[in-house]
């Protein structure tokens, strides 16, 4: 399973206020690297807390990219993953529309009406983990369905989460040219946080896309040793 | 009174752990552009938090720099100021030591006793605001001290609170390959963050240094009108 997170923040690290509101961080040619970035993998996933403030759909929007996906054999959409520990995604959230398969995480602490609740919305539900998902095991599950690429959305948590586990391979960072501010507004990576070894990135690349930059990071191992 | 700002920050916009402990974030060729910086500004300025959690002395750490300052008619090192609304800043604290001229600016909640003490420490004491400082009266005190170039060196409180008052002109980010995480870590703009405009920031530079990259931005105004 090859893992890489894309992600934008403002140029002090935040994905949206303290509100969890969106802010116009990126603008068109981002967005187009983003839908490319999308329809090159098997697999867009993102936490719970991102379908909860957010309700994307995680589609491909280009015609074009959803057409070449299907004239290489792949579904028109990438499959989508929503990390949900206790069962929490909507049953009319968006993400669960017949547009591609959507694959729900869940703990085996999920409720099972949650869990009947989600399959009946059209989720496929794999549990990984006691109480709270466990990265480390749902990503076999998910690359026995044959899942090869994925790519992470956010948000901050399951960023963190998956760096944690040391299961990212790539990071890409949109930094726009704006200030968000706040010590509670989400960051790129939340979580409980590093506080001994800390991952280290490698910076392969520096690109200059609307009125801000996309940083693009290899995971390099850590720093000081294991946590 | 022109202000500058400059931070280095993780990968994920962090000044350091959720332990406030500081983390490599740049390397040597960023430490001496940092140096030049200070050695061309008139004061140097932190919030007390910074104080409390790193004890930095803020000089100018190349001799040649220095002998520079001297030579031009200048203090052999900056000023210094800490932003300390009631007068935490330990008596033995390194940012009052005998190198350079240190104010420290607090509000009228400030204890005189400890206005005392920190007069008998060395600091010549500014007194701006009523429960905390009032920055937009406290650079105007400032100004009229002879100081007329500002470089804000941190944290996050203070940053958001300049940003917040509109007194931000420069931003230097450097930006480390590392991840340091953590929703409760200090992030390059803290306090209680913007949501409805946040301030727009240009982007000027784009410069690789050390195994990072450093973003010089102006600021704009505002996106979206006045908050």
């Amino acid at each position: 399973m090859y893992v890489f997170v894309n992600a934008a923040m403002s140029a002090d690290g935040k994905l949206s206020t303290r509100r969890r509101e969106q802010v116009r961080i990126s603008g068109p040619d981002d967005f187009a690297r983003v839908d490319r970035l999308r329809a090159d993998a098997d697999a867009v996933l993102v936490g719970v807390g991102t379908v909860l403030a957010d309700d994307p759909h995680l589609t491909v929007d280009d015609p074009s990219l959803r057409a070449a996906r299907s004239d290489r054999g792949d579904p028109t959409n990438p499959a989508r993953v929503v990390v949900d520990s206790r069962g929490r995604t909507p049953v009319d959230a968006r993400i669960l529309g017949t547009e591609a398969t959507t694959y729900v995480v869940v703990s085996s602490a999920a409720a099972d009406a949650r869990r009947s609740a989600l399959e009946r919305a059209g989720a496929e539900v794999v549990v990984a983990g006691d109480d709270r998902v466990a990265l480390a095991d749902a990503l076999p599950e998910l690359g026995a369905r044959g899942l090869e690429t994925l790519m992470v959305e956010g948000g901050g948590e399951i960023i963190h989460s998956l760096f944690a586990a040391g299961l990212v391979d790539e990071l890409s960072v949109y930094v726009g040219s704006v200030i968000v501010g706040g010590r509670d507004a989400p960051t790129l990576a939340d979580g409980d946080g590093f506080v001994e070894s800390f991952p280290d990135l490698s910076l392969d690349g520096v690109r200059r896309i609307d009125d801000g930059v996309l940083l693009e990071y290899t995971v390099a191992g850590r720093q000081d040793g294991g946590e």
